[in-house]
């Protein structure tokens, strides 16, 4: 893509909180724009110091944030790093958030918890943030939890672009649960491939049961791609590959956008001889050393930097937007 | 209950909108309190004029208004009353919605579109308004747009203590879609019933297709009661119908909570014969002369007149409240 | 006026809800701009459904709507379209109502009523406007009503061109009542013209008294020329024309900035002999079916034009503003 | 009024600005309150100090201050006050504003002024005031300037209360202008005369022309009763009584609700041998020493205490209201 | 103090975050009151779950949170805990935050750094809070960093009660820094002993140097109280006796409101054999088995309860307070 | 500096108030730009009149205004002034305002006052002002008092500048007070000369009592620098004179950043023979005639010229800023 415009690095400044430097790193260098140094250290009381590395004064600011584990110090360090930027008088302030995990507590299904999507989209509006670009939020209905104009952005064609090299005879999409459905069928029909789903029981936060697979019957595949929006503790798809495996499946790519992999996650998907390939991106940072053989892991950095000089150039970014469409739509 | 506390008829102020008096009545009624009068009138410009009745100052204000058609005459009315009351110097002002229509703009599922839901949430808190009370909203997530405490009640039993005292033998309960599964496997499960719903596709606003139906099966069974949240053209009534009875079923209860049957609902569902009764509340007033003779209507006044009282008088309402919780909780 | 800057097709995004597109249509084509697309249609359940037809990020954004007949309709399409100009990144939003008609309800003239005017400023501030531009508020505080930046313009001169070509001789300026005279003042002085207004006491809404004349004598003048902000059922007009009539006036003009002839007005005015013209502008669009013949209407559109152009020019449009002179100043 | 309820002593705290002590002090007494100590003084850069005499925690709060001159140091005095009394946890606090000076600035008459009546009622917001109490404000619009609830009483019926006492033979009630015509004719009804007022024209700030009169004819009336909402420099008056004493009046009783009497206010009365007395309200606090020998103030006090002790308890307070009634309503 | 009026505990509502509990609870029993359950967990994506145990309905809510390590859980525990509160409609939500570390960030000492005091006072107020109590801030003027009413206390009595019952014979009151200078004025009076304070220079985070002391000469003194606000890794403290042992001072006391000691803390000033005795407060709480033999800890549980007790029945709390007083006042 | 870059003239408006318009002058004519007019009247009830003399229309806006005496004038001004610039569509607003009295007033040391500072950048934002350039807090911690970006700059190295051309044998530095200290030290390196502070204790507002002098020793030195931030009545001064001369002192420069010189500061000053000296800057305007001969203003037009330059073309002003670094930092 030699031919598109460049953004004018004296315009803009750009940043990155500790959760997540090599995927602000790639974005920046797919840009053309320099990734600015953040100084972040703690007091002895353990207060977060954190210094802009550069002038940010009628600036265009982007800031990079995941907030993968540990959320809350990597939240604060967001909060801070805009309220930098606004109070030294930046033009703009971007939060660039590619794994927004608050969307998980998107409402209340007991009484006197918090809605904590909200909360968090308000604190982050209340710090300065002038708009917020994120990808793939739990439901499509956290994106009118904003205040401030949001992008939700998706990854579904990288996964796409990446299956759609390799042998797919045989093959059937399967999505853990009915949540999942209408965004597994979209990513099935764009390889041209039937897809169903399990019907799922949520027991605990981390244990699930699959009773039964729904939508197009997994009778004589031989092959299963597992499509979901963020595996933790990896419960869910080893449940769904017990149900896979008895149906006859005899090999299984897991995919997901957002890699959390806490705690045993890894272990657990070793457990399942059937999975070949977890493939999954980089909204999370995965350290290398804890990277199983069979990872593979495809960079949001291109589609993060495409929408950002998008954005910049004022053209439409609808195209690598998640149009949220679930059941009900 | 006549042990139950008596509202101090000094301390409140009981108003409705034009859309809904009935129910607004029924529920001063059992709130032992009195619906104050409204003036509602237009200027030649067709500007709504409004005087509340009674004064309000330093009182606790109740409004009811349903956000039935013609929704925006509805809406102005109550942004209207909600802003005398303001200005007026009432203490507290609750905006009692018992049919929150904007729920189902919720998300952006095209680009440039509203997410109207959050937007009036919005316009109700700057009017003035303390505390929402509403029933039912099409997705839990919405809860979320509110910035003033808000609770969304439940029908849900009040259909369950209908049923129960009918011949419930070979009946299955099935909903439209899978956004309403977990909602009817509650209603189901509180009658000891098995459930299943469809495997819908939305054409269009008013067109759906479902292509078949998923959990339990409905062979063997000769009555379905269907339980949906909201009818509005009845379409995915009539089509649900069609595989029930293609599937056997010789009797079928439609029930929902928002009951608009708009334009040609109630010829339509008049077209399927094995439809012997629907069951809807009064959250949508439906004139004497529109309902069709096997219409049930049951009525939410005393949830609401419930929920009232323990709010005054600081009860938790957990038990009347509806825990959003779907697919993914 | 051919050496006039045009603005920068690629930097504004012009819309226009349902009130009165031949006029937003008119200021896009004085602005060599193109109207884009609104795609405005309703849910089954009466909610409105809006699609903005062209992206909007980073853009100047117009959109163009009268709060004419339906005005909740047309006020809700108002602020729809503003929530998606804000929520897809639009850098600013001017808000242009030429005719804002809610800014009769100015005051409390009866307990527990609301200013209108002052809720519809906040609403529109709420969702999103960044500026507003109107024309002709019923009264000069009303500008002082919005917390964003607005201008009222004046179509004054408009008029005072098109009566300029006629034979003025034996003719005087006559308002309906004092509240006018000030603004009718000028617009004789303009003409070069005596005036008058009348000393009028409204019965009700739609019901007015005028016992006689005050200012100018009309003895000895044989055409008149009626001037008002706004006509809605006409009966202002009529009983000021009995009066002119008896003062031996033997030929009327009426003239009005809003044009709002509601109900019975063209009926009404055609009832009076002597009224042998009506002169208003398109500030209401009024449908050509409903048109007398003897309605002539001067377009606004260029003075609207003329002030977005200076607007983004950053040029005075002092100009062609409406400063606000009542009787007290 | 011995059986009215007392407002207990214990809720409430009462103190005052340094604009009108006597005023807040007699609406204390009239309450049966007592008027709290308020220490203002300066630091030697010219910055205010103001210390509030009692603890104000969770109490309802009334702080008087009149704008009067020297206005900018009566509103900073009140400002601070205000934020003492939030920042001190005060549940309610009351600016009780008998004169609101800068509702003079309601409007924009010029390009690039302020309207400063609205500026001033989002500082006095900003601050923390939660109620406003005030009276005859010069347009009734200002009243929606206001965020927060706005009581604007009146002091029309002292004045017909004080002239019913006297001979009104051959009397009639006159305006200085247009302006004020609609509450100059209430206020005649109630004492049973007729009404007039000048076709006035402002040339400055302090000059201004009458060019004759209008309404009923003051042919053969002796006595005239000059209303207004507020005298200044007197001018306006001055040249009225020319008028009328060229129309044969020989005794002008000047009546005004405000009494700034600027400058030579009373010299130009004394001026006038025709004005036998001037009656005012004591909103503006007019130091014994200036007050001519034919100057009657009639004390605002009880209106004020009775709105407070109706507000208190929680009464309507309609009855007390100024409800802003001009030409055009 | 039995005679004191008991707070009604159908009224309120208290709970604690996890990060002094024992305090928390100390509290309630000084009150009389219950402290209710409060559920903290976290899903498997490290998100905090909080649930509260008991309806705050129409209550007043206490919510106790010190801001001690891990401060960004504790921050985050209590935006939510306050979110809940506030969105189930309590009445008042007092977060009571003994040790506010955040207030070393009062201001910017260097370029692209974050006022992070005034920061989190504005989360907390959008969060929800209504008034803070809080103690011993490291400035006083971050007071005005909070928007919402706020109470700062102080320890200082507890300590004056302590030490008066002590052998108090040639002893002088030291603080490490000029900062604490007139804190350790007032304190030292109380005991009616000599002060003096450290000529202290930051070197970093947790490194400084004292030349010499200023104030009262310590010639001759036996024995030395150092004095200061938080001790976090001892160094100043450290340094401060290394000055008074070469001044011939014999015996140290150390103590401190806020005692952090974080690190290597308790390790350093055991390093000290002049140091006999260590006396903090419990705002931070630290673990029984982290406490060395010569620590002893006052409760601010009284203090905090009184002010509780106090505010809740209206009372001035005045002498609680912490009246910021520094060199320049 | 011929080669720096210029402002665009068309971009930018530049505008005073009453308070120190050569100040205002000087910095526009270091910019190469216009002072715009400003017409500030009054109303004959007192109320401010103002008007900006040209169009602010998307531009660029800066308003300049000292808090002088009469301070609550100057701040109205100022308020209006940037209300009616952001009425007027102005695209940025500077507040730039030299000297910021109300800095003082940044604490509770009484109960029941109001920490003005706090409540006069809250005004400051609520008028609409963009940003805010300042000089010289009286606390650092007062820059967390503005929620809008605020520079606080520094006129430190215009006293290097100043002293270092003159004969600086014997000669030592000296601050009044402890508070003053930081900022004395690092001037005193600046000029390579030693420092001291006077052991302050202010009796009153105006009163204070200095008893001995910390830091550096001042034996054997001749001349001595008095550097504070402020002077208003010179009573620190005097004081500090006479334990300077005791101590054999035989010149005494005198120099501070604020000019208040209040009352009888100059004859205070002129009373002390070895004050040969006084040096201040133009942030206060002190009228021609009543500068003492011996007083030296040096102007800090340039310093605000090059951070408004600095921060039109967006370089950092870092350089030019006053880093609030005090004894605990």
């Amino acid at each position: 893509m030699p031919t598109q415009p460049l953004i004018d690095p004296g315009e803009v400044r750009f940043f990155s909180g500790s959760s997540n430097r090599p995927l602000a790193a790639a974005m920046a260098r797919s840009l053309n724009l320099q990734l600015e140094d953040t100084l972040i250290t703690r007091f002895s009381n353990d207060n977060l110091y954190i210094q802009l590395g550069a002038s940010v004064r009628s600036r265009v600011v982007f800031i990079v944030q995941s907030l993968t584990p540990p959320v809350n110090d990597h939240l604060m360090e967001l909060l801070m790093m805009i309220d930098i930027a606004r109070s030294a008088a930046a033009r703009e302030i971007h939060a660039v958030i590619p794994y927004f995990s608050f969307a998980r507590s998107d409402k209340k299904d007991a009484p006197r918890i918090s809605i904590t999507g909200r909360l968090v989209a308000d604190l982050i509006e209340r710090a300065g943030a002038t708009h917020v670009m994120t990808m793939t939020l739990h439901s499509p209905q956290v994106h009118g939890f904003f205040s401030v104009p949001t992008d939700p952005l998706t990854a579904r064609f990288l996964f796409t672009r990446y299956f759609r090299k390799r042998d797919l005879s045989h093959t059937i999409v399967v999505a853990p649960d009915s949540g999942g459905a209408k965004s597994t069928a979209r990513f099935a029909n764009s390889l041209k491939l039937p897809n169903a789903y399990g019907n799922k029981e949520r027991l605990s936060d981390s244990q699930v049961r699959i009773a039964d697979l729904m939508g197009h019957s997994i009778r004589g595949y031989k092959r299963a791609i597992i499509y979901d929006d963020e595996i933790a503790t990896g419960g869910s798809v080893v449940e769904l590959c017990r149900i896979l495996v008895a149906g006859g499946v005899e090999e299984i790519w897991v995919s997901c956008t957002h890699g959390v992999f806490a705690g045993p996650a890894f272990e657990r998907l070793a457990s399942v001889p059937q999975i070949t390939e977890i493939v999954t991106t980089d909204t999370v940072n995965i350290p290398e050393e804890k990277r199983p053989k069979n990872l593979h892991i495809l960079s949001v950095a291109p589609i993060f930097g495409d929408a950002i000089r998008r954005n910049y150039f004022r053209m439409s970014i609808g195209g690598l937007f998640d149009f949220g469409q679930d059941e009900k739509t």
